[in-house]
């Protein structure tokens, strides 16, 4: 493949396997959840978010170029942020608080789906074992974030009275980060993926992280829309006591 | 132990197996080394620090820890710099143009001595495999580097005619930074290691790393002062060939 076709390639993954096309989204979006599910949701989601910096960090840590290095680096800071307080996971964390839920709690991760946490580390795991390309690779479902975060933030401020502008402050901040990242990450792969190995490796890696996307979704759908079995010791919204 | 007891037995350690006492320390910051000994000692050494963000990314990638993540990082910006040619690495090879290696060759490493990589890759892997706890304690040999900075670099100017103070640039960052980065390292591990096993850990992870250290010396000792055995595919000084 030429290096656009390799785009293309990439692209068709996304527009096939990338979780805006998950039926709880579509609920979550559309306004059909209900705010113990939308809870579920967001609390899920802090396991995902918290682990990005290990994630990010285990690549630069394989990498031999500074340059790489530093490049990357900068995702430690939009996630992590300068201070406490500051950052995504900061800003996950107040939509959790908007969201009613105790942040200890949240932090905790206690109540978080065993599925959501098996998914999250094996992303984890990816990137610190596989090469530095499939590694590059399995962030580019950045390609496909924007438009999600439109379609959500929209979708959730229109539908919900429990949600508003400040809370969702996460999503307004990757929609100038994940362009750029995606951007980046895109040309490495079109650049450093051109054997036909290399190239299948990089869209087996994009697939991977569509699946640890989807899986996120399908724990949750299963537990808290149908057929509605919450595991043992996962959150159980209030009301299903 | 006590806080104050564990850091007390840090410091023993230190004084007793810390490379300032290596000999070819002795030789390097007295003058007794020639050119093409300086040179050996600065692209082997050019292995470690180039080593060093790798090994600092794996830490962060292990906490889950924000603020943890955060200080570590500064690490991070402190050898691979905000841009390209800026930080720690850089200052290095700054240091070894001023010794008039070419810096493609350097940065190969393909002049390297096999058990300087050996000993800087068992650290990497330390950092990546051993409790979080122990890869903090690993960097403890910060403690006693500003006294080694000050006598190398004063005896180094003294001694040496192809030296100069822009081509060690390099120590001048570390007197700040190596300071604060110990302070921080010191106090985590005087506040968690609180059990016998935990402080043993620790105290087995400074020796450990001090054996990092002390491995690089004896290789470049053997090699290029006693018995002078440079091992195939090494550097080899002019003159030697």
């Amino acid at each position: 493949m030429t290096p656009d076709e390799l785009e293309a390639a990439l692209r068709r993954i996304g527009a096939e396997r990338y979780h805006n096309l998950h039926p709880f989204h579509k609920l979550l979006h559309g306004g059909k959840l209900n705010k113990g599910q939308v809870q579920a949701w967001a609390l899920n989601r802090y396991c995902y978010q918290s682990a990005i910096p290990r994630k990010d960090a285990a690549l630069i840590s394989r990498t031999e170029d500074p340059e790489l290095r530093r490049v990357w680096r900068q995702r430690l800071v939009d996630h992590d942020g300068e201070r406490s307080g500051e950052g995504g996971i900061a800003r996950w964390l107040a939509l959790t608080d908007g969201l009613g839920l105790d942040r200890d709690y949240v932090v905790s991760m206690r109540g978080a789906l065993p599925a959501t946490k098996f998914a999250v580390e094996a992303y984890v795991r990816f990137v610190r074992e596989r090469s530095l390309l499939e590694a590059v690779a399995s962030s580019l479902t950045e390609m496909f974030s924007p438009m999600i975060i439109s379609e959500r933030v929209a979708g959730m401020l229109a539908n919900y009275d429990f949600i508003s502008r400040e809370t969702l402050a996460y999503f307004n901040a990757r929609l100038s980060q994940a362009p750029r990242d995606a951007d980046f990450a895109l040309a490495y792969v079109k650049r450093e993926a051109r054997t036909p190995e290399q190239q299948g490796a990089v869209l087996a890696a994009l697939e991977f992280k569509c699946d640890v996307l989807w899986a996120q979704l399908d724990a949750l759908y299963s537990a808290y829309v149908a057929p509605g079995h919450i595991p043992p010791g996962a959150f159980r919204p209030a009301g299903t006591e």
